[in-house]
């Protein structure tokens, strides 16, 4: 059985955790952490109390017992059992994992979209490039911007062929949790023009000509993408539809049945019982599917916290190639998270 | 076995048709509303889609109808298989209802704190007044707000005696799902000084000297309340704290640990998979209990959506008389919700 | 002199009346309204006291004097002595008051961007169609999201040739006096796609190739705009920023130096001591003006409640043919408001 | 003539400064910093491009003229000719300033409401202890959310006596300018059981029985504090306002006229052209103040960024006894700022 240990547990190492632990062909070997917090703790407590607790450096060990946690012992004392790594430490402290921990122990590993390019030969999205990480030791998953926009450009592009692709983002402030971040009344516009966003996508879809631009405002449920394409060949708005909903992880959702806002599917989350009322999808406004001529339009919602989970486990299955087919990978992760 | 009605699906409805369901000593005989909305569909697909779902009025059969949903007939037409009927429509249309069907019918109902006091004779809170809503045909169970003081203020008087209350309420200006609502920028106090508040706990507990003021703001998470009392014995903040921990529907967090406010405490109710996560207990940051002589403090945060949740099923099982015993009722409620 | 009055005193009439007041070409004969409402009674007491105030219809006398102001007569009783009406009402009775009081007595109006364009033949910026309005009856100055697109849209155009645009509006949800809209929490997308904002632009400038998409966020102090352009002559983007520069009613804000926000600039504004911390430029981020090959791209920030201010007294003059030259125009009434 | 320099010009040292200026008694000697930022830019290139600009420090002379800015020496050189320094520095800077400048220069000094206790003898409110200011060396005017509390329970203790007070404080998450400031969407209680407000108000006016508690929201505007207490005497609501009304640093503000709200009081101090939209009185809810009989109950509004701009101003006529009557220096500083 393969051995999965997640490094970090935060907003995506929780939610990684749980969902590795749902996987029938992988194991929760660990989770590794440097300091008790309140995520930790509750996730341990509630759904986890099995799984053990590793301190991912010497020094952490008296950190998290002092918190009152119990240790099964220092991250590198377990590396044999470990088949691959999902570090979700902040960007800065996995580099260091990686010089210090990883590749002295012949250890794979995925990082986050938050990590430097140069930290994996691989940029990874299930959907665009599933086969470029077969095998690989060291892959990141690409950012939940990012992740969304390859989602739906990629179908796009695999139907239609995309020439060109504009995207407004229209980032949030903070994650709910986060309380010490702003803004609370004003709209910040990233000055980087045009923004990291599009060349992360490239990372991925070298082949894809993106420029983005990027503000900040104050909301913590999603992230909004304003997004304009022209494609090579003809397509009707029920097309593009019809392409979007075959793909298992791009949810249409309906302004005119009620969903007409980031809260309102943030709502019907919460309606579905989906835990933490998460959304891996990406959740594209039916109505705002507008054809003209080449040009195809269409503003998409964005869940910051969980649309990378499913991704990180597709990267799993891809990097100790246990299973060569995307579509195999994603069946069977999509299955076990109920998507 | 008892059959329960739900008439309105909104924020309370939909939340007590699930609480309902998994009671064991109740059925969820059916739902009743008068139009499709958003939160209805999703249930019921989800979760209701083998629960009947009426129209409250002869004329709504088509408005259901044509926004695709299957209805089973007419609410008056199931009357005589009603046991009770939990009416969670809009304040106005509840006395409508009891003029109109359930008073026609003899079928017992109860409303909620948006009702004005006058539709029930019992305004009720489990732990406070369990009793007086033994065999009543119309019962009130009070809002969220007057539901989290009524627990707390009545464990506290039940072990020292509480002279006077003096509380101080920072209301949500909306409900997560209810983006036309504000403010965006803006604090407003309610100008009715003391506010309705003070009065509506007195409604539940006549013996308490409360007074309440209230200013609204820009979140939609929780209220948070000020408490400041006078009791009469003496205590310490250990008894405090071991009064408001022997009851099951308070909950002492501890901001030191990480949860210092409702949107860390809200984070926990996620990451326990607390479903929409909803938080039925009244939270009371335990730093904030303080003893000063005869007065003792808190700062507690009330979940407006689902606060009410369990004690609207104690307030059937009281009706019906399938339960004297009030902790019998609670320990029931408290075990099928998960509290 | 020319008499101008000013029907409908809220955000933007009460910023239209104190304008009017500082130009040195014309009278602010009269205040019109039909109700006692917090600005106006601000403002008539604080800077216009001497001005009239009339009603706007007959039945509106009585609730004006009950509201404890002075009416100095019914607005039809007055109308021979007057040059122009600026509507400011809400959009429905703009045309009532075309049709009953305007047109009857063949005086001329200027209407808002809120108005239907087919109120008036001519929708109205100054920069870019200043000519289109003399002599005109009726005029519509365009929304103050459209303004701030005609001015940085017509500059470029009027340089470099625009072939095309591609606009994303980040909308604010509300004034900062209007505490009862929303969202808190959320994101909106505006699902008519591409939005109406493009088609307005076009009102004014038909030969420009632009679509819009638009949403809206929980702020309340501006609006801001992501612009992506093609255009037809080669630039740098220091010839951007110096045709930009030229004009007098965009303003380049420098977020390196601290101007790095929509809260940031309006903090600029109110340590100018700009009344009411208003800003009648289009703010453009310098460090967000790039051009790739023949694309241009920047962000700017619309201040919407007082951008479409000195286009109205802009509109007054060509209207009335005071000055055939649009800079002449434009050059007064900068000087008048400290532009 | 008295030669006063502001030392540090943020949000409270950029209102003080100017405040200075408008006095016929004093003379803006100088602004004194360290760095160059964005508003100490606008305001002395606006109004003060007369005013010396000194560097706080020697090494600082290098930071200010390196962002474009003249700056006039270094502030210990000119020391001997100035009478009194407002250190609006960051708390613990100001401590410093104090050992290392102040003290050994023998340079009187106003600290700010932020500063340690300790740090002067004097906790300053021109109201309630004008007398105590006289003549002293160093001088702490208390907090804004303090400085509100002393006008009104001064006003209060002075005619009816007050035996005790309880007051619950709702904080703005940060000023309009502090963009990376939350919370977003979050209600964040001050653990702190009673908070330190109610000790500082005990500086001013020792005889006062006040417990505080406090939260802080997501917004910009103010704070806003719900007020209970008891007095001795028997007083009537009107005689509450009529109390209230005769001091000229309390304002009464209509919620019925339209005034109902933090973003509604804020936009009549727009429409007032009050720079800054600035509010240097504390502004009671007329409907909200309640006798119930010996309580008295109220709700006011405190302008976090001016209100302690007119109290800054009479300490420095008190420390340097430029006048001996409170009324006197409050009369000539509220003509001077137009309150």
């Amino acid at each position: 059985m393969t051995n999965i240990v997640i490094n970090g547990v935060g907003t995506i190492g929780k939610r990684v955790a749980e969902a590795v632990k749902k996987q029938e062909d992988m194991t929760l070997y660990a989770l590794s952490d440097v300091a008790p917090n309140p995520e930790l703790r509750t996730v341990k407590e509630n759904f986890l109390n099995d799984t053990r607790l590793l301190a991912s450096t010497e020094s952490a060990v008296d950190d998290l017992q002092e918190g009152g946690l119990e240790v099964d012992g220092v991250l590198e004392e377990h590396i044999d059992e470990i088949d691959l790594i999902v570090d979700a430490t902040p960007s800065g402290i996995d580099e260091k994992n990686k010089e210090n921990i990883y590749e002295p122990n012949d250890v794979k590993a995925i990082f986050q979209g938050g990590s430097d390019k140069s930290i994996a030969d691989v940029s990874f999205n299930a959907d665009a490039n599933y086969e470029d990480a077969l095998g690989e030791d060291y892959v990141r998953v690409v950012s939940c911007n990012t992740t969304s926009l390859c989602r739906t450009l990629y179908e796009l592009d695999d139907s239609f062929g995309v020439n060109e692709a504009n995207v407004n983002l229209v980032r949030r402030g903070g994650d709910p949790k986060e309380d010490s971040r702003g803004p609370i009344n004003s709209i910040i516009p990233v000055t980087d023009v045009p923004s990291h966003h599009g060349p992360d996508v490239q990372e991925v879809m070298p082949e894809i000509d993106i420029t983005t631009l990027a503000v900040k405002v104050p909301t913590t449920l999603a992230h909004v993408h304003m997004v304009t394409t022209e494609i090579e060949d003809d397509a009707t708005e029920e097309d593009v539809k019809r392409v979007f909903e075959k793909s298992t992880r791009i949810s249409l959702e309906s302004a005119e049945e009620g969903f007409s806002s980031t809260a309102k599917i943030t709502e019907k989350m919460r309606d579905m019982h989906r835990e933490r009322n998460d959304m891996n999808e990406v959740a594209v406004w039916e109505e705002t599917i507008t054809v003209e001529g080449k040009k195809v339009y269409w503003i998409h919602m964005t869940h910051q916290e969980s649309i990378v989970v499913p991704e990180t486990i597709d990267a799993i299955r891809a990097m100790l190639e246990m299973e060569e087919d995307k579509l195999a990978s994603i069946g069977k992760t999509n299955e076990a998270l109920g998507i």
